[in-house]
């Protein structure tokens, strides 16, 4: 039998359909009819994505243990069916579940959804990728009240395993989600399984010695197709004596480098801890608010003074930050202190505990009141120079710092959209049209500004409005997230999207900048753009997936 | 031409003698006659370790840039020379320089010395893995007094980035040496080079984004030998606004337990960030004194009331720990507050300023003098209740904890030696025995415990030394390092030294615990303990390196 026959231009996969046929029955006899789709709607919702042109898998199969991801492996290497493993598939903006190539089978990890252990003295909880941040967190709360866990500003049902291996940044000071990564259990392309560490068998330093002994391998299988991981140890930490969150607003737009000068020195000398958030007005007005009534169908990107007006309207500063600050009393006290004396020459600077969060929700609820109510909470937005908007805003800003997930932030995506926000976001239900691009620049004024300068006249340039999320993934380096809102429905925005898209990466690449992640629609670029580490990789792919079978083109392998 | 023949049982490469000299002038024209070893004193020197039994090189080959390595890297292709890159080759009691494999040549790195960049504002350098402690921190100490590096306790030349790659461990906040590595350059196996990270030329992130794009391959260089790093990214950390050390005596050598819980509390929720070292009395001893007078010949180990007489004599607790503090004044404040709540009622906390540091070396200075110098002395020692010689160290102690590399820790190597401490410590040169061995456990009372006490009973059933030095590997881990010191000069303390460190291996192991560094001679149990692993690894290692040349044996790989 050949090795799959993949058209590279055409990003696709042929496969001789009688063998697919034979391939299926086996996968049916792994795990069961139910769980190997290959046709009807949840195949057809296993092909929507975020991202223009999404490749279409052949069948999305649904394993339910260690033992049938090991089985399917297998056969996927006797009839040369490629699988696309994904844990939960909600990799929005990034491709969602859809493989870089059609036709490979989605191999999908949701039903290994157990939490199989919290430590809570040495704060781990060891978790299969199914397990979303919303159950992780409950089961936290409910079990474990003494410890927190980090969470993304993302989908709350995204899966925290598989964030972990796209290398996703979340919002606390364990905001590195590889970082916090430690012990793995992965089903190989050949279908054996390994446990990474080093250790032996039961070994109590594994979720808990990050580098075990021997090479470190657990970076292998990040961005990257060498195995499938079904089990990992995820570090948590303890609930903090004290929490408090900051926003802060940048009077001068001007001074942005300054600002995130000063964000660099804050994280350098250990002040600033957590993976702080600097989000340009397109974002927050994203987060707050939609497009103007009638304004999706009249623009594309929303005029200068249209955005003058709803920053206005929503007293949004055109760059704000805020992050949480977490330690003992006077852990947090002092920090405030620094960054009072750093900030406040740059601008205004607030502090947020819990009664102040719930306070600023109540007052918001208030405005949509009555009478008295209303005229109070009129006074108080007036006071705290808010809009009702951003006091709603406020506990949920509040508590997603804290590491709680929140469906409130992932409906920035509806931004553009004619849809009015649901109550539970879902991008790939509700055909929104959205890309990320996330270069990482060293974290100087100079090269934040010189990524933003090379990318905001393409914005411009292509029509569509300038959304940038400047996030603090460590102390030296910043990820300049930029999101592509279109509309699916139009025919021409999505190829527009897909320019845009292409010329963002040849700009920053022109100009020496990596990504920190990169969409599905991207792999294949990458390859091409770096020879060099792509062809070791791609080697070491080959000797341990000698058929081929293991997510071909991810990340350009 | 065959692989290289291997006797793995005699741990012996058999080279023939006539391709072996061919190779030679290969390599002479290479990287010149004067760097190419194969006979006389330096050969000899190479083959000098402080564990029993080291195994002699074949040869020394001391490139002089990149381009000689990556040559000498395909001859050793063609002629089937295999290579042991070492940086400095002071892996004192992990094997120094000496390979696994006798004959073996030894890549010795240290001509490839140069810092290529300091990047103030984002706080790393470029360097090449010749640059030792002493010339990074010297270098940084002359033009960039704003900037300080981590350094470990062991020899000030050792190599910052062979140290890295071993995994070894400093003393601040950036103790994890290879968590603190970004950005390397890699030759290959077969001669090719490689930039890690996933970037364009020249890309801005290199070295401050640690993970790159793509899979993060920098943790296959490490405890292995799928390449040989000749330039990597260190990062570095602001002078901060105020440093303070502390030591902390336990009262009750039972509350051991306690202590760890305590320090684990306190690192899990941030309190103490550097990594701190908990040491016995043989350790403390070991730094201050030797051996006394005649003892040596005497006994193979100090009886417990010899070792007790001693830890009365200098002032010695049977459980010390200390640990430097950085931060913002205030951030050292509350630091301070939280240790002493948390550990003065298990014991004496004292912290240590610069002035206090460096009076206690002062009066040590003056205890040594005459007259009433000698009488002060006398007084000042009474009252702070340590001996002279602990106030002698207390400078040594305090600056070591900033990161400054010191020659001073090095000599405790000479504890058992009949030779007096030399200025400079150097154990191969010196013929100390000398054995490393470091499990590693949750930082947790019951599992550090179980350690020792599988541990302990060895040393006092082999007639050794009990040293045990309890270091804060991350919030979670504990490396439990024991150092095994015996005399090379007897005929039978080497053997006996030997079979205590097979013995140890063994009961770690059969209780589910593992290294996290392992001494050359271990290196072949590893691999027949853990199998999965190491198979994963070796498929790779064959894929990168065909021939085989590259450290045969190296971790078990």
């Amino acid at each position: 039998m050949d090795a799959p026959r993949i058209d590279w231009d055409a990003r696709r996969i042929d496969l001789d359909p009688q063998v697919f046929q034979e391939a299926v029955s086996e996968f049916r006899r792994a795990c069961g009819d139910a769980n190997v789709v290959t046709s009807g709607p949840e195949l057809e919702r296993a092909a929507k994505a975020t991202i223009p042109d999404p490749r279409p898998p052949s069948a999305v199969l649904r394993p339910g243990s260690v033992d049938e991801v090991a089985e399917i492996v297998r056969i996927a290497n006797r009839f040369r069916v490629p699988l696309w493993p994904v844990s939960q598939g909600r990799n929005w903006g990034y491709g969602s579940g859809t493989p870089v190539l059609a036709n490979t089978a989605v191999l999908h990890l949701g039903r290994l959804n157990r939490i199989l252990e919290v430590n809570e003295e040495l704060a781990y909880a060891v978790i299969e990728p199914g397990v979303t941040y919303r159950q992780l967190r409950a089961h936290l709360d409910a079990h474990h009240p003494g410890l927190w866990c980090d969470c993304t500003d993302g989908p709350p049902d995204g899966s925290v395993i598989g964030n972990a291996l796209d290398r996703g940044l979340g919002v606390t000071h364990y905001a590195d989600h590889f970082g916090t990564l430690c012990g793995l259990e992965v089903v190989l392309p050949t279908g054996e399984r390994l446990r990474t560490g080093g250790g032996p068998e039961g070994c109590p330093t594994w979720h808990t010695h990050k580098w075990g002994v021997g090479p470190y391998l657990e970076g292998l299988f990040t961005q990257s197709n060498l195995g499938i991981v079904v089990k990992a140890g995820v570090w948590l930490f303890p609930k903090p004596e004290a929490f408090a969150s900051f926003t802060f607003d940048l009077a001068r737009p001007e001074d942005l480098p300054k600002l995130v000068d000063a964000m660099r020195e804050l994280a350098l000398s250990g002040v600033l801890t957590s993976a702080c958030h600097l989000i340009n007005d397109v974002v927050t007005l994203a987060v707050l608010a939609q497009y103007p009534p009638g304004a999706v169908e009249r623009y594309s990107r929303l005029p200068d003074e249209v955005l003058a007006e709803m920053r206005r309207r929503f007293g949004v500063p055109v760059w704000s930050l805020g992050g949480g600050l977490m330690g003992t009393r006077g852990q947090v006290r002092e920090v405030k202190r620094q960054l009072r004396r750093r900030l406040a020459p740059l601008g205004r600077i607030m502090f947020v505990d819990d009664r102040i969060a719930s306070l600023g929700g109540r007052i918001g609820a208030m405005a949509r009141g009555t009478g008295a109510a209303r005229a109070l909470a009129a006074i108080a937005t007036k006071l705290s120079g808010r809009s009702v908007e951003m006091l709603d805003a406020a506990p949920h800003v509040h508590s997603v710092l804290k590491g709680i997930p929140s469906d409130y932030f992932v409906r920035h995506a509806y931004f553009k959209s004619s849809l009015p926000k649901p109550e539970r976001a879902d991008p790939d239900r509700d055909d929104i049209g959205l890309i990320w691009f996330a270069p990482i620049a060293p974290m100087t004024g100079p090269h934040v500004e010189r990524v933003i300068g090379l990318c905001r006249p393409l914005f411009e340039k292509y029509e569509f409005d300038f959304y940038a999320a400047l996030l603090m993934q460590n102390a030296r380096s910043m990820i300049v997230l930029m999101s592509v809102f279109f509309r699916k429905a139009t025919v021409e925005e999505p190829e527009r999207a897909r320019r845009l898209y292409a010329e963002l990466g040849a700009a920053v690449h022109a100009n020496g900048y990596q990504q920190y992640r990169i969409q599905t629609g991207g792999h294949a670029a990458l390859a091409a753009k770096v020879p060099g580490g792509v062809i070791f990789a791609r080697q070491l792919q080959r000797s341990a997936d000698p058929v081929g079978i293991l997510a071909p083109g991810r990340y350009g392998i």
